[in-house]
């Protein structure tokens, strides 16, 4: 799988790819210590012992390795999304277990240990390139198996493809983004399966 | 339609029951002004011109002047959904306006003057018995419009009523709550159509 577009400058060579790599390691320690709203560029350097120039040869602004924290985890729960959906037979529980694997694996990373969340909410809520190139991914695999349902008879064809798959985004979305999955983690158990079973009866033929 | 329960004390004749609605006017302004959460009864005695003790022998707390506005909102929520439904012919069309009117009422009540979001957020996260007493009938709202249209064979009779309920609920949810609706208002235009198209779907015979 691509990692998802991130608005970080593109690595040149394998020397600056691991000083890169540094660079987001560190940041991604020192944000989940002390937030990432809270830091800055100039807090980054002094922790990690470079200056506030030489990282700025490396990443635009606080944003862009923010970008690429984003990009890494939004690319971790996108291959638990379609490593679940490889392992289904059927669209019907391909669907099933990719709103299950989706919820489950960003309540774990966003949540569990809550570091990543303050970047995902900047993301999402201030439409980063990485949010958006996930949220257009989820919609990829939705369509994916409802055209792989409709195909097999399973799934009805006489609604518009594009208003089918864009309903069920607006239905796994509050599993998704998580500005939304924050107020819903009570219902990360119940809700994926109550929902997909919704979904699957407004799919019959 | 009865207002939604709230824990304040209740109304003990109609002179306390005119001190009690002016207490909660003034305290609307006033949070309206400096917000919810920054107020204190203090504050509030102050700029009514009431002594703290005397705003105590008809409030239990801030919560319960908290409660009472929320309860009156809420209400005003319940009351367009039900005229909304009872507008319309058909299950079919009472679930449409149901949704529509929902989203529409809730924005404007919490977010086009931003003054009731405060409170109502509060009462939504910390599950204050009128967000519970809302959350019970919309609930009981959506159960009768699907069980009028299971009488009328407009809706499939297969799936427990619980289930179908519980389920049209989540997907209502994040257009009810202001906590989620927040985070949706680039949605309320076209989503409740949308989402009313699946759930149709998901209920045909």
């Amino acid at each position: 799988m691509n990692e998802i577009e991130s608005s970080a400058l593109p690595p040149r060579g394998p020397a600056e790819h691991a000083i890169r790599e540094q660079i987001v390691a560190a940041a991604e320690q020192h944000f989940s210590r002390y937030g990432y709203e809270k830091t800055t560029v100039s807090d980054l350097a002094k922790s990690i012992g470079f200056s506030k120039a030489y990282i700025y040869k490396f990443f635009d602004s606080k944003q862009a390795i923010g970008e690429a924290i984003c990009s890494k985890t939004l690319s971790a729960i996108i291959a638990a999304v379609e490593e679940a959906v490889a392992g289904a037979t059927t669209p019907t529980e391909k669907f099933r277990r990719m709103f299950k694997a989706l919820t489950t694996t960003s309540v774990s990373l966003f949540f569990n240990d809550r570091k990543l969340y303050d970047i995902a909410a900047s993301a999402a809520g201030e439409g980063w390139p990485s949010a958006r190139g996930y949220a257009q991914r989820i919609r990829q695999i939705l369509a994916d198996i409802v055209r792989e349902g409709r195909e097999t008879g399973e799934f009805e064809r006489k609604t518009p493809l594009d208003e089918t798959v864009h309903a069920i985004y607006l239905v796994v979305q509050p599993y998704a983004n998580p500005l939304l999955l924050q107020h819903n983690l009570d219902l990360v158990e119940a809700a994926p399966v109550q929902l997909s079973n919704l979904v699957l009866r407004s799919l019959a033929p």
